[in-house]
């Protein structure tokens, strides 16, 4: 017996078994459930079965690889080495077999759950296990004298090759499976789909043979004022592109509740909506497909997350019961539906789409999202998180508590309704510096790593020109001009004599602040107006003000760590935005960016079904704080209005930022930035 | 304790128990599992519960039920009696509360699983159990403190009220969820639909309130010439209508082999099919609806039953493969999917279609319904079940085991192919008798059940006319002719001089026998003529071709009975057949109609869910022989082409119809009778 079988030992899973001498190593791997991919069934067609065989002596195993310990490099191998390159030692573990103990390392991308790396070390990993894969099969030819469906067959086959049971198939994909069959000689690939909740695998393409082509999904955060999508590769979790455009339902009002409003007052108005965003979401489709270089026609998944608000009005379901209390929503679960449910027409026909669950009726799936990102349960310390937009969504907890609330900040901080705002690309101005001697500004423009003062600046922003400031530009800003003492506590721009620059200039009754003159080079003149900055109040207000109630609702008075995320906030500076007083104080070190948590959290949730079933879990533990109703939150937001709105309330800045003592509080300021969004 | 609780027996279940005063019926019925209707969950508005108190002294079960057994009539059966109007006698279960010990009878149309009682003895019952049924609930109102959406408390109501558990909804369900609540003041009525391979129910409908109107469904025969459908209530089973219509696919085809060539030239030809049958239902549902005075918008659920072509087609996928060995199907099992992927679009658009199983390339979902009906596999004796159709279907067996087989006999039974056919509607001639002396014929026609020669004749068929001949009335005159010596053995018509009688016309080379002259009143001129014996020789030597070879399969020279089956089938005078040589010999009492067996079945199955486990279930024990491939089958064909093909194979004609031993074999008598649709 000891002669006609050998030890297998794999890495790094440390998994072994004894095998019959002449076992292929990739059953063995599936023997030992080894973690060891395979798309064609071992048929020496697909590759994802490399293996690294080790060899020589393995102390730490106790044993000695010979060489012969594998079965020999054969012509499988060889013509697909020659075709298409293979790392030298490498073999294919579908042909070669075990012929004496040996060590297998299974490399990471030959694992069916591979490991997607993230660049910053504050994110998540991403294991792979997405809903949507390949399976290439063998079916039986048809026989008279035992007549079923070729279909059946093709189920047969996925019972027996990869125990995968409970298929279906709508007609689309049934009216070409004949076809097909044929052309594949009774060989070919399938995609396979099985959401978190399903029983059964739907099929939702087919192609003849063995079929190498990408399977795309796609990540999509739907703001209120901008969406953001990331294309991925379902395979191995590459981010092939990522991209965003406005939404365009922001004609029918820039932030939420005009939007309700917009719904309530337009019979059908809902609709217009619906279809002016999925008209939108069908162009971003073809946009990505475009920067990626891919087909759209690949994409089979697409996750989205959203507030409640834009979560209607993608599902067509009218929002107007959002805007009254007791904000009901129509569903709060998780959905998952067909893509054509939603006229997402770019995508493949057969696509799936699924949904965050929502938390309440002012907090969405997007805060659902930050969640799975941000893992706020799972923290150890208090961690506030802010994910910064139209709305912004608020999370405050650790891991034996989590509260979450969302607060209408208006589209002020992504870039709207200022005067020379614009949404981040090429050309806007994203980082702002203003000597607080000479009052004279620098800056740096999205496209180019140069100051606005570095030589070569005019030459490296050529091809974009300076075309206006974004949202986390006119932040910096305004906080460079309250440093500056352009701007005093109230949040008025002082004059030119008021401040000592003719930068400040007269508008009306009130003063701006002129960022940058492109006129002589026919470009635009960029300025900094008093309406800009109460809009940045507001929007500052409603943020603190939703951050202070989850903390009065905690009983704490202080966070241990800040987490700034958002599509596009995740460029916001903490020095900044703590001398703006748009979040409470913390240690500036303890103030990270995330990144667009909301579009990770959509992202992990296309490439791993287990996180889906992980967030719904996870909604369910979260305590809603509402904010419309909270008469706390009115006063926060009216108490929180200067810049900042109390310096002892924020000790941290000391020593990091210098706040003077100015005040420009002449007749004529207006005080018009006390209106709120909602009632 | 014997004070306070009271004996209850419910008839005619005779489930008994004892449950504490004050209990309502329907409580105490739910608890024993009596089925016991109920829509509303006993709020006293769906009057599903009514039962039949009993009174008096019951010796069977010993007790005597005193008069204050049971609660008083109170104000809302009062308030129901009055308008709605309620059997003297009667209770709503859920009002009427147990006082004291008392026999309840149910009546039959208080039980959820209600017999539907067919008129024929020979036909089956159908217990209710359809995939889509009403429940009436209260929703429990948002609550801005525990928010959950308005849907998640739909399900919650569903499994606190009816233990329905798993309830999914599309957007078009979803969307018109709040409003519909509101409107109902938190109380809805939903239609539910599962089918019997659903986990979950998938909700079809809501309604504010409670909702009283009917959920019809359509049984569906999809026959080659003809689409038969029932139109039924899934409340009771009640069959409100029933239409036929021509199936417009004729224009490419007649047989189902000319259709697979059209397909087969025409590239998109069998997208041109699919369309014209979709069309063609679509109109079938308006006429269906029309006839019943009902709303085709109340249509929920349609089940069809079809051979393989027609299946292929109705799906929209190419039926290339069923034209040629191994005559492939696409796909053998029952299917489940939305109605408007079919594009039904005149029912509801939620409604969902329920296909059964198909048994071979060659035998079909109609064999399958048909087997359901007349269950074969049940019979002690040996039962041979014709269904006749442009493609007849045909089963033989026993309990032991069941064979199939199809047999093209084109569509001359359905009166087409025929120079006077028409389809079975009012005008049209269904009886018909040749008097062997004078010649001198008379006929019945569809409308009136006078014949020809009774008085009043004329003035009871004004309305329609005589306008045709439908397939029992080609079948009646071809055999009547032929036991009157108008037609010899081999199928000829004698000329004027041979036969007798002026009748007999020469039409070129042959002769046709006039039937009916109705050109004074401005009518048709009827004739049958050899080109119509020839076509009606085809049709039957292939049905009983198709017989033979399965009763040589199953190794038996008789059979005990013989059902003949079909849409229009199911007038064929069995003495008619017999003289053709249709159908192999049987005593003629064992000859028996079934009707439309394959339409039966499709009722079935759309009336009980369980009926569809059982089909596919039994299809897979039903074994297939495939004439297509079987020489003995051709041979048998060849043989059969005489009326009847041997004197000596039918003994019990012997003394029910006299064959004359007459020959017409002149010259010019073609023999183009020996054609073959099938290769």
């Amino acid at each position: 017996m000891t002669t006609k079988d050998a030890l297998v030992i794999f890495t790094p899973s440390g998994k072994r078994g004894r095998f019959a001498l002449g076992t292929p190593v990739l059953q063995a791997a599936r023997q030992l459930g080894v973690d060891l991919d395979s798309v064609c069934g071992g048929r020496g067609i697909c590759s994802k079965c490399q293996i690294q065989p080790g060899f020589g002596d393995f102390a730490k195993f106790g044993i000695h690889v010979d060489d012969e310990a594998l079965s020999e490099w054969n012509a499988v191998e060889e013509r697909y080495k020659s075709k298409r390159g293979m790392i030298d030692g490498r073999r294919l573990g579908c042909q070669a077999k075990v012929m004496g103990d040996v060590v297998i390392d299974v490399p990471p991308e030959s694992q069916v759950h591979k490991q997607v790396i993230r660049k910053s070390a504050t994110q998540r990993d991403i294991v792979m296990d997405p809903a949507t894969r390949v399976y290439f099969i063998e079916v039986a030819e048809p026989d008279m004298h035992e007549p079923t469906g070729d279909f059946e067959r093709v189920k047969q086959a996925l019972a027996l090759q990869w125990q995968v049971d409970g298929v279906e198939a709508d007609l689309s994909i049934l009216s070409r499976l004949q076809p097909v069959l044929r052309k594949g000689e009774w060989k070919i690939t399938l995609a396979l789909h099985r959401g978190n909740h399903d029983a059964a695998h739907r099929i939702l393409d087919i192609w003849p043979g063995y079929h190498e082509g990408p399977i795309l999904g796609l990540a999509i955060d739907l703001g209120s004022t901008t969406i953001a999508a990331h294309l991925c590769d379902l395979r191995d979790g590459a981010v092939l592109a990522s991209a965003g455009v406005m939404n365009p339902q922001i004609r029918f009002g820039e932030d939420l509740m005009s939007r309700v409003s917009y719904a309530m007052m337009n019979p059908g108005g809902d609709r217009e909506m619906t279809e002016a965003v999925r008209v939108a979401l069908n162009g971003l489709v073809q946009t990505i497909a475009t920067e990626a270089n891919s087909d759209p026609n690949a994409i089979y998944e697409l996750v989205f997350v959203c507030n409640p608000v834009m979560h209607h009005l993608l599902l067509g379901v009218d929002p107007v019961e959002l805007g009254q209390a007791p904000f009901a929503l129509a569903l709060s679960g998780s959905l998952s539906l067909p893509a054509r449910d939603l006229d997402l027409s770019a995508v493949n026909r057969a696509a799936q789409v699924y949904v965050l669950p929502c938390i309440a009726g002012h907090v969405g799936a997007d805060a659902a999202a930050v969640a799975l990102s941000e893992e706020p349960d799972k923290s150890e310390d208090m961690v506030l998180i802010v994910d910064v937009g139209t709305n912004a969504e608020i999370l405050l907890g650790n891991k034996t508590r989590v509260l979450a609330c969302s607060s209408p900040t208006g589209p002020a901080f992504e870039g709207a309704q200022i005067s020379s705002g614009q949404r981040a690309a090429p050309g806007a101005i994203e980082r702002t510096e203003i000597d607080p001697a000479t009052k004279e500004p620098r800056f740096r423009v999205i496209g180019s790593d140069l100051w606005s003062d570095d030589p070569g600046f005019a030459e490296a922003i050529k091809s974009s020109g300076i075309t206006g400031i974004c949202g986390s530009g006119i932040i910096e800003a305004v906080a460079e001009m309250r440093m500056a003492g352009i701007v005093d506590g109230s949040g008025l721009i002082g004059s030119a004599e008021q401040v000592g620059t003719p930068r400040c200039r007269a508008e009306g009754r009130t003063h701006s602040y002129l960022l940058h003159d492109g006129a002589a080079e026919g470009g635009p003149v960029i300025l900094v107006t008093q309406t800009d900055i109460r809009a940045i109040q507001l929007a500052k207000s409603a943020l603190y003000a939703g951050a202070r109630l989850l903390m009065d609702t905690m009983g704490v008075e202080n966070v241990d760590r800040i987490t700034l995320a958002g599509a596009f906030g995740a460029h916001i500076s903490p020095k900044h935005a703590m001398v703006l007083g748009m979040i409470p104080d913390a240690a500036l070190d303890k103030v990270t960016s995330a990144g667009n948590a909301a579009g990770t959290g959509a992202r992990i949730a296309l490439c791993n079904r287990a996180a889906r079933d992980a967030i719904e879990a996870t909604v369910q533990q979260i305590h809603k704080v509402e904010t419309a109703i909270e008469p706390r939150f009115q006063e926060h937001f009216v108490n929180a209005n200067a810049i900042p709105h109390a310096t002892d309330a924020f000790p941290h800045l000391e020593g990091v930022a210098s706040l003077p003592n100015v005040s420009f509080n002449t007749a004529g300021a207006g005080s018009d930035g006390r209106r709120r969004r909602r009632g």
